[in-house]
């Protein structure tokens, strides 16, 4: 950390400072310019992370230099991680494909939207039964009859899946059928809700806030492994920003910054961020070549009729189109598909994929 | 609404839109152009608002023209609603400064701030126990026993209180004791809590997430108008930019935004809208000015010991003008200081304030 | 400027940085810590800003700690500077109300809001004969002849007036005839612009870019004042954000902000922020009690008719509002109102507003 | 374009708008609701949007629902344009790579710098030599004897070379050497600049301003098409947003919507866009595989000594990696690599890239 004075301060203000690091344990390097001093603090940042320096007299600036997450950070484990769920794998020599629908509207239209997603490539089914909704009015999700029928499916299809929780109350519920839970990009700083996520034991998917720097994005997942559960996939879906052409705009830097950063592997949702289906294929083979270390994508049997987010859900057609860009990104950037987790022989391809045939 | 279809589209295009909408009890105006279709849809929107007319063949773009909040809606209540906190009212008669300490650290801390903030006008206090931070490795807050300081601080001075409850489960707790429910600007699409905190019987104080537009906070109030609790007032607490040298940019013109659209009283935050204490008298004035309700206020009778928000919080030299800034701004807006609920003459001027003196 | 080690870096990492700066004649400190080496670097800021340390192997961040600006510094002038625009002051003991068209149409629209803007207490008047306009289709300004309607009417009102130069060509034309040449938000970093304005011997409105930050914007007075011309008014006038219900979102902290770090004066323009007629009076109040030394205001004889910017406009019913509001709140800030330079007795009172009756 | 009237308009203002509309050539459809009328505006929009309609007695709001951009859009020519530059193209089957030296320095570094840029597969060279800085102490560039250096870097090189230009007077000056004008992104909207740049018959790299949305960035393509010259090239660049780890946010998606809209070519550029030399390669392969046309990249000698951005240039031994990252990703889009105009096999692949190889 380092403590910028005003030109104004006097020893004693700078003294006050060093006394106020010493006395919780840190180190003070003073270094005196003819017009501003300069006060490097080191030693653990969370000694001082709590002291109120800014509004010690005479600072004009407290500018952190170091990390203020230790677990989810790439310093305590350099090895990129992989994450396990239900035996597929989000981590850094595969991409993975996770797709479903938007919400659970009906046995049938799950049904059938996940059999797509297996269709096109998918290891992970995804699916929402609770649905943060920002009117009242909005369509809410099933609940847990909407759990129920992902669950069915996904015995059927033999996939696992992963399903949003949106309030620490259900986490139990949704815990005991889904296999990885998914925090939404509204709940991304709703950190009881993390903790008990956390605290469930399956793996989890931590979307990014809509208008979360990528350092709170790592706090929130610190967050989660505080509670002991290491098994958190990141997942960028988009920033707010001045554009109106597309409804959020996808931050594809955030996936090197992130791996520069953590050992947390890395997904995006070019679904939500685009918001418009003529994007999604675009937005896939960007994620993959930027590094992604999967998509999570939005399909639909019948858009014309969904409840939720139809605008942005692949549809039937496209799933040839799916299966091939997902095939050729990730050959170009020397993975391979993540498929069946038994089958695969990770050294060289997956027999179902034919990669470059 | 309106529906702009493609350069493209053929006539059953055009009529399968028309279609969907009668189905759902809508009119449609179709206005044929050389180029282009636009068909207007009037009705209740909540009945169109879920058709995914944008999924349909040819739509180029759905705009929605009316408004999908009802209940704080002025159409639905065109007077300007004031909300009763134990007594103090926040409307748009009276100013109403609230203010306390950012977070209860011990009870004479509390105790003190209350008492700086009861001097310089308060009429209601604020004070948090449940502390939403963005490191796990932060303090917390002291929970419960932070709802017991502040609760025999607010008997004492005889002076309401508010606080932040974060999480569904703390509800009971929270509203057996305060006056007051904050809901914090991490929080305001946290749609469970808001739903919990609508029903808790007590009076809500709903901050704008920091990067939510002005439409979704009022989709949030109207989540908790929909328990049934109209007793809500908003609070703008600065928007997320890329201006680095204020924590947040104070979003002044959301006070009259928001009150040409809704009923709700609307206060303002200037403590950390700007995180910085040189700002905060400026920013009082300029919401006063504006034409806010109220503002809430960070006080600290000794912010070199902090442990939450230091650089932000007034001090005791701030409170003589911090009374005189209210007063004279206040009076300039042609209202008066909220001040003790009984003793106020409302035609008149509140006896203990002297305005204009 | 502080330079941040990476963990990994070697002794003589650090001094490849050290002799760097000191070759330049910098001196550096350095805080060795057990996991982070931080290097102070005191000295003169211009002599290392040049050099590219970021590019040095190991360096983590290079973090800038004092003020790239100089002569529009209050390091450089302590007391708040007072821009004469030909009799007329812009300063901090004044308001200045600036106010006009927001285009010159023709002889008589022009003629008729400048005498709506005199008659509400402008003692500035605006006009702009060259509009940089989004289409090329849209209308671009009358250009000289604009600026001979805009000439006629200020010596008729015996008012001076601003007017807007979009390219350094015309700069010599507009400064012919105009007593104060206005830079428009998207020239803010045309720097050739700014330092042939510069030297054109007026006084300079150099208007805040939609997205520039602060410092980029005090950079560019900067530029200015670089010629040797330091009659500078800035005006903030909205940055752009998210929020779609306004034009741009008036951004108030940045007048005690810029006040904090420079001695120039900084007005507001309410009109072009907001973009709604409803706002201008509520922001014109927001920005006087924040303390802007002025507002600039778009009026209009008959918006309906306006080639330009209609919807943002005051009308002539708007006028007593104006004049009252501007006297109001430039009393509740211990200000006068600037009205005409002789006859105003700056001690007391310009007898022609009888502030405060 | 759709008018929305207030609940409280009558007939009469109704007719208003629409005898306005009519008078202009324009038809209008009038939609009348329980609540709320619509009026639907067919015909040429050059014709309404100069009509102040928001200014109109009970008027909500004015939607714009077409393109008020004509000559690039790809209604006026569907096929994708291909911009020939001194005989390289760029365009939609190839993917062109521009690269060079930010800034010109000295004779030797430009050399270097080229002849890196050329090892690995660039076709047009970059490099400025008026650079437009943020602050009038920084390096402003060599002016016109860095373009005497480019001009002959170029002319040994065989390759054509592209640079900034900043203001008008310097348009002929920089149009006699260059082969391509870059319009930077602070000038996007220097509407002179663009017109002068639009009628010096050479082709025109256009970037977008770091803070335009994508309508405003096509409109200033138009500026530049309205003076007959439609070889221009759109250049993405990053935006800026609150995310400070990097200096902007790329926005990838801006690709395939500009394609949507117009029949421009569109490339990006990973160095100013992210600032940081490890984000440029993961940014190139987002790039080409999000469907840019090209990538325009910084390379540097020697960036401890550079004069400008060093932070973000790629280094001698990035070049196979750039090399093999072009051909790669180019391959997997299914396009070849732009090498020599004259010497590649457009049908098949460039003899000397070896692509798959």
């Amino acid at each position: 950390m380092v403590v910028v004075m005003r030109t104004a301060a006097s020893d004693g203000d700078i003294d006050r400072v060093v006394d106020a690091v010493t006395n919780v344990g840190g180190e003070c390097f003073v270094s005196r310019g003819r017009h501003q001093t300069i006060i490097g603090l080191v030693g653990d940042l969370t000694q001082f992370a709590e002291l109120p320096l800014h509004a010690f007299p005479n600072v004009e600036d407290v500018i952190r230099v170091s990390r203020a997450f230790k677990l989810v950070s790439n310093d305590a484990q350099p090895r990129p991680s992989t994450v396990e769920v239900a035996g597929r794998a989000v981590g850094r020599d595969t991409v993975t494909l996770l797709a479903g629908p938007c919400a659970v509207e009906t046995p049938e239209q799950t049904r059938r939207a996940c059999e797509m997603a297996k269709e096109a490539g998918a290891s992970i089914l995804r699916g929402g039964a609770y649905k943060p909704r920002t009117s009242p009015y909005a369509f809410q999700g099933l609940g847990e009859s909407g759990l129920e029928i992902l669950q069915e499916v996904s015995r059927d299809l033999d996939l696992p899946f992963v399903t949003e929780v949106v309030t620490p109350a259900d986490v139990e519920t949704v815990a005991r059928r889904a296999d990885m839970l998914q925090v939404g990009t509204r709940n991304m700083q709703n950190f009881q809700l993390l903790k008990e996520v956390g605290l469930a034991g399956k793996p989890v998917l931590l979307k990014r806030g809509m208008t979360a720097t990528i350092e709170e994005w790592v706090m929130a997942a610190e967050y989660i492994a505080h509670t002991g559960n290491l098994d958190i996939v990141l997942c960028e879906r988009g920033v707010r920003t001045f554009e109106p052409m597309t409804r959020n705009t996808l931050d594809v830097s955030a996936v090197p910054v992130v791996q520069s950063l953590t050992h947390l592997p890395v997904i995006i949702d070019p679904s939500h961020s685009g918001g418009r289906r003529d994007l999604v294929l675009p937005l896939i083979r960007s994620a993959i070549a930027v590094g992604a270390d999967g998509v999570i994508v939005d399909v639909h049997p019948d858009p014309e009729h969904a409840l939720v987010d139809g605008p942005q859900a692949l549809v039937r057609e496209d799933m040839p189109a799916l299966r091939d860009t997902l095939t050729r990104f990730t050959a170009a950037v020397g993975r391979t598909v993540e498929s069946d987790g038994v089958a695969t022989d990770r050294a060289g391809r997956s027999p179902g994929w034919g990669l470059g045939a």
